[in-house]
């Protein structure tokens, strides 16, 4: 039998960060920003809370700590915990081609080890690219068939970045590296059925959780199955109906599948983003002052209907699912971040006198990444705006500078201001620091949040 | 949609021991009275020895036992180590109608509950009996074609009955009880490509301790879906291609499972079993003198050669895959116990002596639920025995005092003789018990044990 699994194990208990291209390097710092940020903005939800109180009686010596909360924990609940935060709102990234949240489970686990082992930058960057790509290449292998399946595919392939990561921190063997894997196969889970409950969150978290024990276990001579992967009972055969397994392996070490990771540039779903996009791009080349907006008309893909065609809303969670609402801040603020979304923004009599004056037609024409938008002035300027590709996609990713703003938009909600550049400068330069622990050490609120 | 996941979860939540007939409450005993020897036999496998070492170092405050052992830790991680003792040998329980191994996910689970809160020997075997009930038509619903694709379904089933055992015990609610079975639903994992290794009893060890934390989120408001089992995208369409919701719900609180649950006699590949019986039969009525043995031939199902064809062996694993060393030490010793499967019996001369004088014939004409033993003697007698139905099948069962003699078969690897009689005796009095953590403690290791 061939095995993926050891070759895969091989490669990466072989690989150094000297081997990984610059450009690879620092879309690790991108990523890593970004789930800082979504790591940051979440902390403060009610399932982190209720996790947290459900748990406690559990925890082990509280050597670890949680990105951007106070209490101190065990490693393993700290993963748990950075894992529900950083995918609680939906904002975290998204590789295209095989639709998981990459990013999540294997950072939320080196957070966690960094906060209670000394782990120099380069080892902790270096740590996260090779979870990242043991992660999203065993993700590849049995996507689509696995996600159409039901499986949150999030959920399932994140184990194996988690404890490919541990496992790199703590220097498995090819052996060990091997049953990490396995270990991770075995408990792999999630349903979609979970969506719209807190239980989404949950499966980044605990994979993050059950891939650090996995490699904890492996380094003591826990064994697992030889095959866990490509076995005819491992993971890709048991699944998914169809699936490729030279997808682990092919081009090891030359293609690398951060270079196909994307950020959200809004927090809802995605199919309001081409028009929050061209509503921005108005706001910021005309200004429109929101009194003399006098009608807006929205060209969308259909499904956009389907999925977001609430238009009188009150809460800030039916924001992420009114196209209306999306046009109405891109169009009033210039920006749709996590401040958008809030019952406050939702009830804000500007936004709210725009999105009432907004319609959306469905048009056959127009993909699911475009959008057309027509603003109808009191003064009978029409403004327009076609959306070609909407920012935030491969071919239009954020710059630097967006990935700040959305930063600093999500770290505000859990730190003082004064906290956050600091972190955010820092988080940019993760992989020069001589101790990521102290990092983590800087993410926690020094003084209380209202 | 039907809810099947709230059908269960509100009879689960009005369910009374007072409504559980007799004979299934007497089942729940003889199933715990099995589990608690399996758990004390493989208290000191190499299994539990690793991931105690590997995960002590996240171990919460020491409130919790494990059976059979003096570590002290959390009733999560305690969760975990009883299933993996209990499991670790294959000598667990088996219900035949889904092919799972039920009582050590929801034991592994109670006992580590009871270690470190109260709880009255009635509402203990209560929770059992429910979890097991649970778990056990979940494991229905989905079997065969869920244990076909490559699931190891003691697992995947194992979560649902840890999660509503424990649930019983802290009072979930009617809506926290679906939460929980849907927490359970998203956890659920364990792959059959794990067989043959540590990974095998890793998985109602996880399932406990899954099950365990997921009750616990839900009595705090932690969210899942609301069809964790029959949703498009929950437990049985994503993880079987075959199922029958039905089976969840129909009959409840008329049919028992418990019913339908089997104890193995001996603790090796079951398809060895008949020859064993047959072979210990012949030890009882003629008490053959081994040196007086000529010659063994065995008349077995095609299958036995395929899986435990090894004659030439050394160790007692090999001993468990070898139908010639079941035969010789019923007929040498009159039992198969776990002595009889160590090293030094594989290597004890009278046993030697028998084993290489036997032959074994494969026959289409036998089930794999029944032997023909023929033993030559020197004198030029033959006794020969032939095996209808080996015992522990459900038209067979083990007896009370035959799950007696196993127990201490096991418990003896533990603990002390003195200790053994003591616990077995409470044991069968689990439901009348004041506090089923003193239990727990008693099955401490007072004195090391060699």
């Amino acid at each position: 039998m061939s095995s993926e699994t050891r070759t895969l194990a091989r490669w990466l208990v072989d690989s150094r960060l000297d081997d990984v291209p610059q450009d690879v390097r620092h879309e690790a710092l991108r990523a890593l920003v970004n789930y800082v940020g979504c790591a940051l903005g979440g902390a403060r939800d009610e399932a982190v809370d209720i996790a947290l109180r459900a748990l406690a009686p559990f925890f082990g010596p509280p050597a670890a700590r949680i990105l951007g909360r106070v209490e101190r924990l065990d490693p393993l609940h700290a993963s748990l915990m950075n894992g529900i935060s950083s995918h609680v709102y939906d904002y975290d990234d998204t590789t295209p081609k095989n639709y998981s949240h990459p990013s999540s489970p294997v950072a939320s686990a080196l957070f966690a080890y960094a906060s209670v082992k000394r782990v120099a930058g380069p080892d902790f960057v270096h740590a996260f690219i090779l979870g990242f790509e043991a992660e999203s290449r065993v993700a590849n292998a049995v996507y689509p068939a696995h996600y159409d399946a039901g499986w949150h595919i999030t959920g399932t392939s994140g184990v194996f970045g988690a404890a490919t990561a541990i496992g790199t921190l703590v220097g498995l063997s090819e052996q060990q590296m091997v049953w990490a894997i396995g270990l991770a196969a075995t408990q792999a889970a999630g349903l979609r059925e979970m969506f719209g409950s807190m239980g989404k969150a949950f499966h980044p978290g605990r994979s993050a959780q059950n891939g650090y024990a996995a490699a904890l276990l492996a380094r003591e001579g826990f064994t697992s199955g030889e095959h866990g992967i490509e076995g005819p009972r491992g993971f890709a055969a048991v699944t998914a109906a169809k699936y490729d397994l030279a997808k682990v392996t092919a081009r090891l070490g030359v293609d690398w599948d951060l270079r196909e990771n994307t950020y959200k540039p809004f927090p809802c779903g995605i199919v309001n983003h081409p028009t929050i996009d061209g509503a921005i791009q108005l706001h910021d080349e005309f200004h429109p002052a929101p009194d003399h907006i006098a009608a807006v008309r929205l060209h969308v893909a259909p499904l956009v209907l389907d999925l977001c065609n609430q238009q009188n809303i009150t809460k800030g969670l039916q924001g992420k699912f009114s196209v209306y609402h999306g046009a109405a801040v891109g169009l009033v603020r210039g920006k749709a971040g996590v401040q958008e979304y809030t019952d406050a923004a939702v009830n804000d009599p500007a936004v709210k006198r725009v999105r009432e004056r907004a319609v959306a037609f469905g048009d056959a024409g127009i993909t699911e990444d475009q959008a057309r938008i027509e603003v109808e002035m009191a003064d009978g300027r029409t403004l327009t705006r076609f959306v070609e590709a909407s920012i935030g996609n491969l071919a239009r990713p954020l710059s630097d500078r967006q990935l700040d703003a959305k930063f600093r938009d999500q770290a505000v909600l859990a730190l003082p201001p004064s906290q956050v550049d600091e972190i955010l400068a820092l988080c940019w330069r993760l992989d020069t620091l001589a101790d990521v622990g102290d990092f983590v050490t800087k993410t926690v609120p020094l003084v209380a949040v209202s």
